[in-house]
C-alpha cells in the first residue's frame, strides 16, 4: 500500500496482505497499518487497485470497514474485489469504478492513468500519476510478455511517450532484480503442456495459482485439443473460474467442463484435472490427494501430476513433501527442475532495463521487493546512467516530498505489520507471539496449591503439556512435587506470606530441578488459590 | 545409518543425525532408532563411517552409550569424531581404527574397502563391502572432481576395477539426481575467489560450511595472495581448523592467522574473516553481525560479505534474511545468485551415469535422498539399461536379503525416528509434539476453581498465555467467567458432582465462548482445587 498526498488529498494505490512469516505464530495474515489514513480520512478521495492478487487487494475489507473510500481497479480485478467484499458483506456500501487500462480518471487535483502491463493475472496495470506538482509513474508487478496468452502486449509505446513528456519519479518492481535475462513468455508454458498431453494415456491432474488465469486457459485449450474433459477442483479455483468466465477472461468451449462427480464415466485418458494446492498447502486440493484423504481424487499409478508453479520463497519444503508422498502413490510427477512448466510473473533484469530507459525519470525508488532487492534495482539504474543521489531507497512508513526538482523525507508514519487472528485485527502483539514461541519449545508446567491463612492446605497438583509425556514421568513429577514443597517450606520458615512472592519462589525453584532433570525450558505456571 | 549383516556379524554403515523437520516442535536433533542393534548387540562388530558430515557422524556417541563398538575411518574423519566423543566423555572408552582410502579391512568375515572419493569434506570414501555370499559397493556421498583442491581425484580407476570384479548390488548418493550435467569443481570457486579480492579495499567476511576444509584452504590461499591477514570466527570454524590443521588438512602460512583482537592493528583492505552462519542460523557469527550483536565485529560499508554456500533446503528464507539486514547495514553482500561461489558436493546426473557404468551392478537401491529423488535415480539406472525388476526403492526399517542370485525384502524392523530435547532421547511423541503445536497457535486459557463438598467456593481465576493480552482484555475475561459460572451452576442443578465431568462442560462451554468472541482455539485447562 502507498498514499500519495497533494494539497489535502489522498490517493491510495493498492491495499494487499502479506502471510504470516515464521515466527508470527498461529496469525493468519498481516495488513498494512491504516492508521495514518483512518485520522486523515476526510482527506482520502480514492483506493486504486493496479492488479487483483492478494498481497494488492487481500486488505480492503478491512480498510473499507475504517474508511468507506471509493475504489478505482480494472473489470477483472474489480470481479475479484467484489467477491471478496461479498465475503465481508460490505458490496453493498462499496463505490466501485471500472476503469479500463488505456483510460484516466481524475480525481481531485490527481490524473490516474491506467496503463496496461502484462502479468500472472489478467487486466494488470501500471499506473502514471499526475498532480500539478509532479509525475509519479507506478509500475505495480509487471513483466513484459511479447507473446502473451491474450495477445495484449504491456503497452510500451505509452510508457515511451509518458517518460518522453517527463516523469519526475519512477516506482518499479524489484521482486526478480536478482534473476538474469527476460522472465519469457508465459505462451512458452501452453508448448509445454502440449508436449506432455500427446500421447499420455494417464489421468493429468494440473496444479497452479488459481489467479494465473491465462494459464488455466492454456491448460483448457490443450485438453479441448485432446478431447479430455476438464474438471474444476479447489475452492478457489472454483471461483476463480467462475469470476473469469463470467466476465469473459476465460473461454471454455460448451460442454468441456464437467461435474466432479462425473468422471467416473471417463477413462483417465479423457481427463484433465485443474486443482489448487501448488504451494504444498496441505489443506488445498493437491495436498489432499497426497495425503490420501481427498474425498473424490485418489491418486495412483495412472496420473501424471503438473505442478505448474514455482514454490513462493519459504515454501520449497512443503511442496518437495507433496511430491514425495504423490510419487510414493505411484503416480508420475513433472515439476519445475525437469520441464518449463512455470514462468514468473515478474520483469528480470533486462526488461526493468527497458522500463527504466523508457521512462527515464529524474528519481527512481524501488519497490516490491527485500531491501537485498531493492539495493540491487538501485545498483541497476546506476548501471543505466542514474546519479546515484536521485536513487532512494525508503523505508516503509517513510513520508516523502517530491517535486520537479527534488525527492526527500519528510516525516516518518507508523508503518509496523498489523497481525490478524482470527476475528483479532492488531490485538496481537510481541507479549503474546513470545509466549506462543516459548510454549511451542517446551511446552508448560502447571502448578496449583489451594492456600488457607498463608499455609498449603491442598496440592500441589501438577499439570503438563507439552513438556514430557506425564504417564511415564511419575518420577519427574514427584521431584516436581517435592521441590514445590521445599518452597513453600522455606516460605513459612522465612514467614512470607505474599503471594507474589511465594509464585516467584515456586517458579525459581522449579526451574531450576526441570532444566537441572530434562535441559528444558517449560513455562511454569504456579496457581494459589484461597480455601 | 545402514547395517549389513552376515552369519550373526554386523557391520554398521554410518551413524548420522538430522536435524528437526518443521514441525518437530522444540526439538534439537533427531536420532536413527537402534533398538535392532541394542537388541542384537553381540552381533555388532564394527561401525565404519563414510565421511566426517554430521548426518553420517553426529549420532555415533548416542549410540556408544548403547554399544561399544569399535569406529573405523580416514583419518580426518576420525578427527571430527574424536572431538565429538570429547565433548561426550566418551573418548577413553572408544575403540578406534584409522583406515586411509586404498586399504581394506577384515572384520569377521566382512572385507571393507575404502575408495576415496571427493565431496566437501576431505577424506570421504566409498566403501566395497564383501562377504562369501555378496559384494556390496555404496558410494556414500560423493562427487566427481577432475581438479580437487588436494589433487586427489575420486579412484575411477578403482571402481571400475571392483565393478569389473563383479558388484551384486549398488547403494548411490541420490541427493542430486534433480541436476543435469556435472557438479563442477571445488577449485572453480578459487578462481572467484582471486577475482573478488583482486582490487577490493573493503574488509572482506567469507562464510561457508565449517567442515569444508578445501574451501577454507582457497580462502586461506587468496588472503596470502592479496596480503590479508586472516581471523578465524565462529566456533565450529575455530574447531574445523584446528583439527584440520592438527591432521595436516589444512596448510596455513606461518604468521597469517591472526587472533580476534588483533583486528584494530589492520586496514580493512588488509583483513579476512572466515567465519559460520552461511545457512542464515541467527545465532551463528554472522547472524550476531546482521543483528548488530557480534561483541568484535561490526558490520558497515567497508565490508565485502561472501556467503559462499547455498541454502539448504528449509532455509532459503532465514539466508535472505540475514542478507537482507547485511544489505541494510551497508555492506556489499555476494551470494549464489550472482557469483560462482559454491560448488555442490554432491554428483549430479552425469556424474551418477558414471558410476553406475562403472561398478554395472546386478541389482540397484538408490539411497540418501527423498522419495522423489529414489524414484527419479531408478528411472536414470533404467534409462542406462538396468532391468527394472533389479532395482529396489526401499523404506528405512526394510530388511532385504542379498545374494548373487536375488535382492528382496525379507523383514521390517523398527526405524522411527528418535527426537531428542534436551536431555530426553526418544521421549518425546505426537502426544508432547501436538499439545506444542496447538499451544503455538492459539495460546493457553487456564481456568482455576476451588471446590468444597461439589461447589465453587472461590475462583474462577484466569490466567491465559499465549491467546490475547489480558490487560486490553477484560471484557472477554469477565465474560468467560460468566460462562465458567454458568456452567457450575448447570452442573449443580443437575446434581453433577464427579470433577471430570464438570471440568469437560467447563471446557465446552469456554471453546464456544471463546470461539465465538475471537475465533481463535486456545487449549483450555480447567483446574479444580480441594478446598
Amino acid at each position: 500500500m502507498t498514499a500519495f498526498e497533494y494539497d489535502n488529498q489522498i490517493v491510495i494505490v493498492d491495499c494487499g496482505m502479506m502471510f504470516p512469516e515464521d515466527g508470527m505464530y498461529g496469525i493468519d495474515s498481516v495488513l498494512p497499518d491504516f492508521s495514518y489514513l483512518v485520522q486523515n480520512a476526510s482527506k482520502v478521495k480514492a483506493l486504486v487497485i493496479t492488479h487483483g492478487h492478494e498481497d494488492h487487494i487481500g486488505a480492503i475489507p478491512y480498510l473499507l470497514k475504517e474508511i468507506n473510500v471509493p475504489i478505482y481497479a480494472t473489470k477483472f480485478t474489480m470481479g475479484l474485489i467484489d467477491h471478496k467484499l461479498e465475503e465481508h458483506r460490505l458490496i453493498s456500501q462499496a463505490k466501485r469504478h471500472v476503469i479500463a487500462a488505456g483510460n484516466e480518471v481524475t480525481i481531485g487535483d490527481f490524473r490516474i492513468e491506467f496503463i496496461h502491463v502484462n502479468h500472472s493475472i489478467a487486466d494488470a496495470v501500471a499506473l502514471c500519476i499526475k498532480t500539478p506538482a509532479a509525475t509519479v509513474f507506478h509500475t505495480g508487478d509487471f513483466k513484459i510478455d511479447f507473446n502473451p496468452v491474450d495477445g495484449d502486449i504491456i503497452d510500451l509505446q505509452r510508457i515511451a511517450a509518458l517518460g518522453n513528456r517527463g516523469v519526475d519519479l519512477l516506482l518499479c518492481d524489484s521482486t526478480n532484480v536478482e534473476e538474469n535475462g527476460y522472465a519469457g513468455s508465459e505462451s512458452e508454458i501452453g508448448k509445454t503442456f502440449y508436449d506432455l498431453f500427446r500421447g499420455n494415456k494417464k489421468r493429468i491432474i494440473v496444479t497452479t495459482f488459481a489467479s494465473n488465469v491465462h494459464r488455466v486457459q492454456q491448460v483448457i485449450n490443450t485438453a479441448a485439443v485432446y478431447n479430455r474433459k476438464v474438471v474444476i477442483n479447489g475452492r478457489s479455483m472454483e471461483t476463480m473460474v467462475s469470476v473469469a468466465s463470467d466476465l469473459g477472461y476465460l473461454d471454455i468451449p460448451k460442454n468441456l467442463v464437467i461435474d466432479i462427480h462425473e468422471m467416473k464415466k471417463y477413462k483417465p485418458s479423457q481427463l484433465v484435472v485443474i486443482t489448487t494446492g501448488s504451494q504444498g498447502e496441505p489443506m488445498a486440493a493437491l495436498g489432499r490427494m497426497a495425503n490420501g484423504n481427498h474425498k473424490y481424487l485418489q491418486i495412483d499409478k495412472d496420473d501424471t501430476i503438473i505442478i505448474s508453479a514455482s514454490p513462493v520463497p519459504g515454501n520449497e519444503k512443503m511442496v518437495a513433501e507433496i511430491i514425495n508422498k504423490l510419487v510414493d502413490l505411484g503416480a508420475e510427477v513433472i515439476y519445475n527442475k525437469f520441464a518449463n512448466i512455470h514462468t514468473s510473473g515478474h520483469a528480470k533484469r533486462e526488461e526493468l532495463k527497458i522500463i527504466h530507459t523508457l521512462v527515464k525519470p529524474t528519481f527512481f525508488m524501488p519497490v516490491h521487493g527485500e531491501a537485498r532487492m531493492l539495493k540491487l534495482h538501485a545498483n541497476l539504474a546506476q548501471s543505466l546512467g542514474m546519479d546515484a543521489k536521485n536513487i532512494r531507497i525508503q523505508q516503509n512508513g517513510d513520508v516523502m516530498q517530491l517535486s520537479h526538482k527534488e525527492f526527500k523525507k519528510i516525516d516518518e508514519i507508523s508503518a509496523e505489520p498489523v497481525l490478524v487472528d482470527g476475528l483479532g485485527v492488531g490485538d496481537i502483539g510481541n507479549i503474546v507471539l513470545n509466549d506462543r514461541k516459548r510454549l511451542s519449545e517446551d511446552g508448560l508446567f502447571i502448578v496449583a496449591i489451594t492456600m488457607k491463612n498463608g499455609k498449603a492446605v491442598s496440592g500441589p497438583d501438577i499439570i503438563s503439556r507439552g513438556f514430557v509425556y506425564m504417564r511415564e514421568s511419575e518420577k519427574l513429577i514427584n521431584g516436581a512435587k517435592g521441590t514445590v514443597q521445599k518452597a513453600l517450606k522455606n516460605c513459612e520458615n522465612k514467614k512470607v506470606t505474599d503471594w507474589k512472592t511465594i509464585k516467584s519462589d515456586i517458579q525459581e525453584a522449579l526451574f531450576k530441578y526441570l532444566y537441572k532433570e530434562t535441559q528444558r525450558k517449560p513455562m511454569i505456571l504456579p496457581i494459589l488459590m484461597e480455601a
